[in-house]
Formats: C-alpha cells, sequence, structure tokens
C-alpha cells in the first residue's frame, strides 16, 4: 500500500521515506535551504514536521487495515545541536500501542550520528468514518 | 531590522511574518498542498513551524542588542482541530523572559476564529559569539 | 458532587481544590516540607501533580453525567521561577473540549502573583465501563 | 556525596532513589495511597515527581565538582498504562549533556515489566552562585 505524498508538505521538504513498519520508522531528508533557518542551519520546524510525516504514515498504515485511521495529537521536539550540512537521518520506534492512542520517540541523527533532536509523537487511533478512509473534520 | 527570509523553510512553506515584537508576535499561512498532508489537512508539522518561526525571530530580535542571541529548545505542539482551507492564524505572546530562557505561548485559529493548535516554544538565550551574530555549533 | 481525596495523594502533599468547573479550575498549596526538594524550593513535581489533581477532578466532574470518565494522557510542566515560601496558587482553564480529548492549561503563580510554572495537560475521555465508574486497565 | 532527601516531598511520597549516575539513574515507589488518585491508581503527578526527583538529583550530582548546578526546566510525562499495586520502577538515561542543558528520558515500568508512562526532563545547569551551592531566586 503506497501513502500518496505528492504534493504534500512532506514532498515540498524534500523528505524521503524509508521504512513504515508498526514498530519502527525511518526517514531522512537533505539540509536544503528549504528546511533552514535564517541562520543557515535546520529550522526547529523539520524535525517536528518529519517526525510527524514519518510516525503518521506508519501508525496510519498499521491501523487502516482494522477500519480505523491515525491523527497527530501531540508533538514535542527537543533541539539538541544545530546542523548545517548533510542529512537529518529520523529514526522512530512505538513506544506503546494502545486501543486508543500510540505514543512514539524519534531520534534525529547527523550524518556522524551525533544526535541532533528527539521527539515524542502521540497518535489518536480512532474508528475511521464509514465508506471513507480520510478523516473529517 | 530585517530578518532574512527568503530561500529559507519559512519562505518555502509562504509563512507570512505579521508581527515580530517582544511580548507578543503574529503569522499566518494560507493552507496550500505545500502544508497539507495526505488527507488533505494542515500537517501537524506546518504549526509547529510557524510557531518556531515566529517565536524564534520575536526573540532574536528582541535580545541581539544585548550582544545575545535565541536558539530553539524545546516545542510542543498540541493539534486540536483540522483545517483544510483559508488561512490558519498564529498569535504568540511571550509568557517567561528570563536571562537565559523565554518561554512563549502559541494559539493556532482557522478563518473562523476557532482554535486550532496549541504551542508552547522554550528559546534559549546565550551571549552572542564574539565578532558574530550567528550562532556557532 | 463531591470526590474522595482523603488518603490520596492530593492529601498527603496538602493540596485545596478550590473550584472544579468544567472551563476553570482553581487549587493552591502550601510551601511546606512535603512539596519541597532538597535546597528548599518547591519541588517541579507538585506543579505537576497539582496541575493533574485539578484538570482530572475538574473533567471527571464534567463528563460523569455523560456515562464517560477522564484519564490523564500528557502532563507537560516548564519551571520558570522558584518559590520558597507561602503559597503557590494553580489557575486552569479549558482549552479544548473535544469528544475523545480536552486540553487544559494551567499557570502557577507566587503570592505575589508572579508565574513561576505553566503546564498544559490533556485528558482522555472514554466511555465508562458498565456498572462502574472507575477505570479499569 | 549525600543528598538530603529527608522532609522532602520525595521522602513525603516514599520514593527510593537507586542509582544516581550522569549517564543513568533509578529509582522506584511502592503504590500506597500517598501516591493514589480517587480511583486507586496511580496519580499522574508520581509519575512525574519520580522523573523529576532522580534526574534532578543525578545531574546535579554531576555537575556540582564544576562548580554548577543543575535546576528542572521541563517535565513532560505520558500516561500509558495505570498501576494499582506493587512497585513503579523507573528507569532514566541521559540523551544530551551539552554546556548549559541536559536531556534525560525516564521509562517507568510496573512489577511485571509493562510500560507505564515515559518522562523526557530538561535540566538547566548554570554556574553555581558565589559561596554557596544552593540555587537563589
Amino acid at each position: 500500500m503506497e501513502l500518496q505524498v505528492e504534493n504534500t508538505m512532506a514532498a515540498a521538504l524534500g523528505f524521503e521515506l524509508l521504512e513504515l513498519g508498526e514498530a519502527s520508522a525511518r526517514g531522512r531528508f537533505p539540509v536544503e535551504d528549504r528546511v533552514r533557518q535564517p541562520f543557515g542551519i535546520v529550522h526547529g520546524g523539520a524535525y517536528a514536521a518529519m517526525a510527524e510525516t514519518i510516525v503518521s504514515a506508519a501508525t496510519h498504515l498499521a491501523v487502516m487495515g482494522n477500519g480505523e485511521l491515525a491523527m497527530g495529537q501531540s508533538n514535542h521536539t527537543s533541539f539538541l545541536r544545530p546542523v548545517s550540512a548533510g542529512f537529518v537521518h529520523a529514526e522512530a520506534r512505538v513506544r506503546h500501542r494502545g486501543r486508543t492512542s500510540w505514543v512514539w520517540e524519534v531520534d534525529f541523527a547527523d550524518d556522524q550520528g551525533r544526535l541532533c533532536a528527539l521527539t515524542r509523537v502521540t497518535m489518536a487511533v480512532r474508528p475511521a468514518p464509514p465508506q471513507s478512509s480520510t478523516p473529517s473534520t
């Protein structure tokens, strides 16, 4: 099953989704101007967005077969070390798979493997609306 | 004093910075594909990125005259209501201005004024490195 | 309707619950050794515990009439200013009342009205198990 | 070097500090009324307080030899599974040791080893005031 990512924020920022499992997920993005803030380092929002992207996609793929959908509820990112070049690598692992919420932790590293940021993401899991796989308001 | 935002993530996502004061800040962005996730609603990372953008810029402008710089330390965003069209409006207010950290809270609303997301941002404030206004690693 | 608080953590720490409404809640505690850390200032966990106490109680009282119960899901507290004497005053206001989750923000002040800590609490709201008003695992 | 914990919140709640290293820390507490909320399960504030206790103590012991002190800046706890009996076991590991802030993650488990809560704690590290090892306002 493919997630449509063309014409989305993930595509606009150059995010690459490398693994979307139910227990772990991985992605990366190259450090280009579109993910930089004015001082030339990676924008804090890029880490938050990447974490949200891979965790949402992985959770959604895991629960959709049960007639459920997953929506982001909370994203808490701590910024530890600035990155100005190369790639940013994201590794997510699931910490909790409850009936109504999943919790993931995501580590971000630079090309030298140094920890750059941490994110905790909480996903709400809910029954999908009938005859649709898309969330309504 | 102008912040250079061309060729940054804020520009890539269509963010508009409307006010960058030392006690409050405002911005907005139109809901276009570049801030959407695959289901057509605003990507959670867009809220986090907008909060980080206006709060970082506002704090930086406030402290740079003292020979200090501001860097994002933590960003915690809660997603309350999906938005699929119109603008997303961000209003930030400072809650704490300490010697070494500032804390802001940001409310996001849709065009009808309904609360869509909340962010708390913690900025670290540090002495700027000599002969430079940009942060080093 | 009274919540039973004897023999609970709130009682052990000297918490006073002053208002438990569906839109706002208030409490306070005196600064005594049982809420101090080794340096004599209020323990960070005391703020988190007070926020959790008043928000959980207020949400629970609001939803139990609908056959629902409320359980804490997330508590994020930022510590802004140490307090070593007097009372700590907590004021909570609800920011979101969704079908499945409520989000509150809590401000803490000292006797001089200075902001000392901030908490965001997310409560999960779920159908109560049949023939019981207590949460099961 | 011993930390004085008599007459503190940690003592009032029955917290046991088992290890206070610079890379990891451990503690536990028995599930008694003084850490319960009205429904008989462990109060969310107890997890937050335990995390704050062991991480603050471990960081402080690690930096005090450098003439520095550590103060809690942020505590974000997610509640995953209710516990009503036995012990709650906390294991903390440091994720970042910067010059001005340390970041720790804490896992909580019940006696069966099931994950019950997660905390991320950010500690601010600052020069100690002259002729004193205690933080001033």
